[in-house]
This record gives C-alpha cells, sequence and structure tokens, in this order.
C-alpha cells in the first residue's frame, strides 16, 4: 500500500477501505507518512467529503492511535455530553452535576477557550483550586465518589487527532465536516461512554453558521456514533446571541450557579434542562422525554443537583465556598455599562464578535498559549428581539484594563445591530437528531 | 501575508494575484514555507484551476526561481519546439538542424526518459561522445556556431520546479492543468526563447488520453505564452500509436537520419516537417505556413539540414561517422520478431503498454537512476489499419536479454488489438492552436 495512491483515490472521488485510513492513520502518527502526504489527503478529503462508513472507520483509527479510558468498573451507564462552541455555552457545569445527581455517571472530558469561544476548563479554573488535570486513575475515583467529573484531554488520549488537527490548521482545512466530525467523536468515544449528547450550535456565534451545516454536522456524528456502537442524540441550537446573560469564566459560573440554584428561567435553564433530560433518557433513567425533563426539574428543586456540584468541586480540590459567596471568586477591579447609541429593537447580534471582543477584554484566547483572565467579562442586558432607547445600557463590561475596555466597547458597539422593526426572537432547539 | 490565507483563497474559489503566487513560490523555494502548505495547495488547484492570468503569474515566479539564459548576445531569433512525450517521439533530431538549417537559433533544452516515455537527451547519448551537459556558456557558443544545440536541464534553471514537481509526484497532484502547462513553460521560458512551437501528444501513450484534456492543456501553455511576451503555437498530434516505425534510443537515431537524408515519407517525416514549418513561421523566415513547409523541404532536399545536423553532434563531441555508419551505434546482440497470433486489422495499439514493454527491455527508466540501454528497441512492421495474417511479424525485437525480451514480448502482444473489421485510421495533426 502506498499513501500516494490513496491520495489519488479519494481525489478521484473513491472511498476508502478500512485498511487504507488505518495505513494513513497508523503511518502518519508513527511517523512513516510525512506532513505533505496528509496534507494533500485532507485537502482532498475537503473537496470530496467522506461516506458515514469512511467516517467511521476514520473516527475508530483515530480512537485507536492513543489510549482509550477503561470504565468498565466505574458503574454505569455513562453518558456525556458535549458542544461545538459558543459564546456564554456554558451548559456542562449544570448538565454534569443534575445527571449525576440522577444517578448517571458522566465522565466528561474538556476543551479550553478557542477563537472566540470560551472553554469549560478555564471556566471551572476560575474556582479557587479546582483541578482539571486529574490522571486516568484519579478521574475513574472522582467519577466513583462523586458520579461526574471533569477533566482536560490527556496527552495519551487521541494523539492522532491533536497531531491531525495541528496540521488542519495550518493548510486550511479545518472546515470539513468529515474531519470535524471523526475529530470530535474519536475524542469522545476513547471516553469510554455509553452515550452521548451533542449540541451542535449554529448562528452567528457558531463555527457552523448556517442551520444545514449544523445539522450535516449532528447527522455525520450520529451516523459515526451508530456505526462505533454508541447511543447518540445530537441537538441543534441556538447561537445566534449569547447563552444566558453572563460571558466570561467567573460570571458563567456564577449563572451557572444561580441555575443549579433553582433561579431559572431563560434560555440557559431551558437548554440545560434539554440537554440534561436528553442524557438522562441515553442513560435510561426515565421512561420518555417528559419523564427525563421532569426527573431534571427534581433534581434542580430538590437541591440534589446543586450538592452534586458542591461534590465536584470539593472532589477535584476547588473551594466549595464559592457556592454561597460569589466574592470568593475572581473579581475584576471595574464595570462599566456600555449605552445604546440609538432606539430601537434589538434585530441581531455578531456574536462571533461578541466573543472576539470578550477575547480582547482578556476572557478568552488569542493563541493556544495566552493566559486567562478569569474576572473579566459581561453582563448582557439587551438580546435579539428586546427594545433598547437611546442611552440605555445594552450590556455591562467587568474589565481590569481601560484600553482594553474600550477596545472590547468599540467591537461591542458594532456587533449589535439596532433598528425600527421588532424580528422574530431565534428558536433556541431548532431540531433533535438521534 | 500568509500561506494559510492562500491556501483557503485558492481552496474557496478565489483567483490569486501576482503577489500571493510570488509568496508561496518564494516563500517554498526558501524554504520558509514547508512541504505541507504546498501539498495542500497543490490539491486546492487540482480541484479549483487556475485562471490564465494567475498561470502566466505562477509560470514568471517560478521561471524567476533560478537563472534564466540571456540568449540577447545570440544571433535571433531564437525558437523551440517541445513535446509532452510519447513512444517513438524523436521530432527534436529532425526539427533541430532543420530549423537551424534556416538561419533560425534553436536553444533546444530536452528531458529524459520518464514513465512509458522516452527522452531525446538519451537518444542523443546513444552517439558515441554527444556531451548533453554543456555549460550555459558552452551552449550559447555552439547556438552562435552551430545555431541549434541540445542540452539537459541546467540544477540552475528553474529549481522551484523540480521542488515543486518531486512534491507533486508525491502527493497526487501531478495530472492538474495548470501546474502541468506552469512547469513545462516555465523551463521552457528561463530557456529565453522568442517562440515556441508546442506538440502536444494525446492518445494511448500520451500522458492526456483524451483530444479535449490535450487542446485544454495546449490552450493554457499558449495563453501563458501570450501574457509573457513568447509567441506560441501548439499543434495537437496523434500518439494512438508509436510515431515512426522504430522505437529505443540509437534506433530512433537512425530514423530521424533517414529523415534528414530525405528517405521520409510516413507519419514521422509528415510530424517534422508540420513542427518545423510552426518554427520557420514563428522565426519569420517564411511569409506563411505553405512557405514554411516548401522551406523546410528545401533544408532537407539540398542536404543542409543533414550538414547541420553533423555540425551539432560534432560541436557537442560526438562522432558524425554514425551518420554515414550505422554501425557505429550501439547494436543490440539479438534480434527477433514478434508473431501475430490472428488474422485481422490492427484496430488499436495501447502505446503506454508498447512504451512500458520497451522499459522492460531496457530502452527506457524504471526509475529516474536507472541506466538505459542505448541499443535495444524495436522495428514496429504493423500500425493501426494494416491488415496482419497470423504468424506475420508485427515487429521486431532488437535485445540484449532473453528474460527482458520474453517479458517486453508478451506486454506487446496484449498492447495488439486484432480483429476483423478495418478502423478509421487516426488523423496525425488534430488541430492547431495559436
Amino acid at each position: 500500500m502506498r499513501a500516494v495512491d490513496i491520495i489519488r483515490k479519494k481525489r478521484d472521488g473513491a472511498a476508502l477501505s478500512r485498511p487504507e485510513l488505518s495505513f494513513l492513520v497508523r503511518g502518519y502518527s508513527a511517523g512513516g507518512i510525512p506532513d505533505y502526504q496528509l496534507a494533500s489527503f485532507l485537502m482532498a478529503v475537503f473537496f470530496r467529503g467522506m461516506t458515514d462508513a469512511e467516517m467511521a472507520d476514520l473516527t475508530t483509527e483515530m480512537k485507536l492511535s492513543g489510549g482509550v479510558l477503561d470504565l468498565s468498573d466505574v458503574p454505569g451507564p455513562r453518558i456525556d455530553k458535549h458542544s461545538t462552541g459558543g459564546v456564554g455555552d456554558k451548559t456542562s457545569l449544570v448538565v454534569a452535576p443534575a445527571v449525576a445527581a440522577a444517578g448517571i455517571t458522566v465522565p466528561m472530558i474538556s476543551g479550553r477557550a478557542l477563537a472566540h469561544t470560551g472553554g469549560t476548563l478555564d471556566k471551572l479554573e476560575s474556582i479557587p483550586g479546582f483541578d482539571v488535570r486529574l490522571s486516568p486513575g484519579r478521574f475513574k475515583e472522582a467519577l466513583k465518589a462523586v458520579g461526574a467529573a471533569l477533566i482536560g484531554q490527556t496527552d495519551d488520549l487521541v494523539p492522532a487527532d491533536r497531531k491531525l488537527y495541528a496540521l488542519r490548521d495550518v493548510t486550511a482545512t479545518v472546515d470539513s465536516r468529515p474531519l470535524i466530525a471523526s475529530s470530535i467523536m474519536s475524542k469522545k468515544l476513547a471516553e469510554g461512554v455509553d452515550g452521548l449528547v451533542l449540541d451542535v450550535k449554529t448562528g452567528s456565534g457558531a463555527f457552523m453558521k448556517q442551520p444545514d451545516e449544523a445539522e450535516a454536522l449532528a447527522r455525520a456524528m450520529v451516523a459515526i456514533g451508530k456505526a462505533c456502537g454508541v447511543k447518540v442524540a445530537a441537538l441543534i441550537t441556538d447561537m445566534n446571541q449569547p447563552l444566558g446573560v453572563l460571558v466570561g469564566n467567573s460570571l458563567e459560573v456564577i449563572e451557572c450557579i444561580e441555575v443549579l440554584k433553582g433561579n431559572g428561567p431563560g434560555d440557559l435553564a431551558r437548554l440545560c434542562e434539554e440537554l440534561s433530560a436528553h442524557c438522562l433518557l441515553l442513560g435510561e433513567a426515565a421512561e420518555d422525554l417528559a419523564g427525563a425533563r421532569t426527573l431534571y426539574r427534581e433534581m434542580i428543586a430538590s437541591g440534589k443537583a446543586l450538592r452534586k456540584f458542591r461534590a465536584m468541586i470539593e472532589w477535584q480540590g476547588g473551594d466549595p465556598g464559592v457556592i454561597d459567596d460569589y466574592r470568593r471568586l475572581p473579581q475584576a477591579r471595574f464595570r462599566e455599562p456600555l449605552l445604546s447609541p440609538s432606539s430601537g429593537f434589538v434585530r441581531a447580534m455578531d456574536t462571533e464578535e461578541m466573543g472576539i471582543a470578550m477575547c480582547i477584554l482578556g476572557a478568552g484566547r488569542e493563541t493556544v498559549d495566552s493566559a486567562v483572565n478569569h474576572a473579566v467579562g459581561m453582563h448582557v442586558h439587551k438580546k435579539i428581539g428586546d427594545r433598547v432607547e437611546k442611552g440605555e445600557p445594552l450590556c455591562t463590561l467587568f474589565y481590569d484594563d481601560e484600553a482594553r475596555r474600550q477596545a472590547a466597547g468599540e467591537r461591542l458597539l458594532r456587533s449589535y445591530n439596532i433598528s425600527g422593526e421588532p424580528p422574530d426572537p431565534p428558536t433556541l432547539i431548532k431540531k433533535t437528531i438521534s
């Protein structure tokens, strides 16, 4: 078998066999197949796509490139939730404890802020002492003791994906559906889960701007899950505006604790309920979706979900006192409202721009190695459909540095589209695919 | 400027600017842009193609990657002929002296046998002593003294093309029209010619099997030439069967000397006349094509073309005695006819297979570093449209090694398609584009 023949086959539109994909992934991981051959292969995949069978084979080969967590001695069922990322997208901090409170194990391996989106690990690290770098052994102990744990990816997990992603990043082959789908699914399958709920974001703040792109990605991932023997449900959800009202690491922790305390409602609480219900259903903790939603509400109303979150923080070395006293979280030195330059209705928000404004403020990462300021962020007062008067605050910025506030504020103002006509509000949950 | 943005731009179907192409070619040549970025770029070009302006810019940037021959002190006009390659394709050895005999300078930089095709340099090297590795200074002296010289590519000429071609070879991006066109044209433009006649082969023995592919390539190269200020004429010619009747290095030298001696006719003599006439027309040695053909015939009939070939051999250190005594050329030890297994008409020939059979015999190269046996080859007795009886010779093999003869013979037999119906004979010159 020769790499050049496999590249040519894909280039000419044929489907590759499992041995061919295995040859490429293993050869690349081991260093026998050079970067330049993978680069031309990835670009051929960008143009030709992949069948469901090819995606499943690629996912499995990537998964097998490193260690696979063996959770067989951790009580099941084991269910995870994964989001494709957005602004203010913080449901993991609610879903994990709420689902675990109902007796389902939630082994969640999360990511960091990248590009304009926030990252679950950065949010958790705003809780003083919280350690997201548990060893596989300690991760399993946490799952046995608490039922849920949230950690970062270990070096051992899916090394082929890390190597491939770095190559895709510099060869303009990131935004290829089969490559995105197999990258996400290989990491999730390596966690050893029985079921997976996917939150596929679409809209101005998502990586997939168009609903049909998001749906196609969701269908690809559901198909991969099926072929690999894992139950998958995918929700297509709105990211045309920040989720909830707080954006920024410690601010998002506060908003999640409020949801766990039952202080909904709002889009965040609604989405947490729906994602948790699907997790509970996959985990067979309820008969149907209505029953699963009821079970979630019980976990919130009874305080069990909040207690589970407290236990998670304690087990991972964090300060559980933040739950009762938000001042124990990092605090920005200044806050200032951003005033509307005109009157009208908020018609649209360029949410990616808002995410970039948060990066400028310091809440996100400009490069992989940038440090994150856990304290800064914003409170969004006006969202799509809201009436706003000239001079009224659109949002309040929490900041430490005046120059950064200035730059972020200008960017935020540009991202608001305000006019006289009230718009149709966006639908939060657009579709469920399973 | 970042390479990844340029790759993405091409991937998304936009045309690149001269500065963008320059950034890529210069960066790659200098080593600042890595192989893997060029590899994904090349695959994007495979799928998206290039505009005429992009091809001209890419050609110019590749040309400028090394030294460009300055022939300004060599009497003009300077005209070259280039063929895309085939089996028995030997016109350079006739065209160069015939055109030079009429007062046009022919600075011809040729290639070696590769894949199933023969190479002009290997043919010339079958003449004892013939040196194709002249320095640029000696090449110019030869052009001034004789009017024509045939040499190989120097290391200094278009290094970016050599580097890119090696990368294309292992990334399945060889057969991309804009990349083929700019590769050929960059080398020809670096010769410092005023005009160029292209012989674009099509058929079973050509790289472009379909006439429309060949025509598209020809049009691309003519467009590049126009944009770069060089007059180009392209002929689309038949390669559905070997050109002429002799294949193999010293055998092809003999057939060319016969054409120069006026012992045509046949497809080889006809094509030499047409290619030479176009060279003479571009060089303004004649008013029109009819006049140019007459001039070519005069060069042959008067013996001037043959005398020019003798002078070329002498100047490049070869033994001119081969012209009068073919036994001074390398001789194969054995010859044996290949007999037809059936009666009928030759309907088709798989000419690529025939070229591979010649490689097996030793006449071509299996890898870039293989040695060539100058003596071996074949005399083709039956070509498309010919009647053949069972047991009659299809061709005669000239060989040194029985095992190779056996393997080549089997391959040749398979490449002949013989049946009861007489076919339409292929048209030798299908189209002229300028």
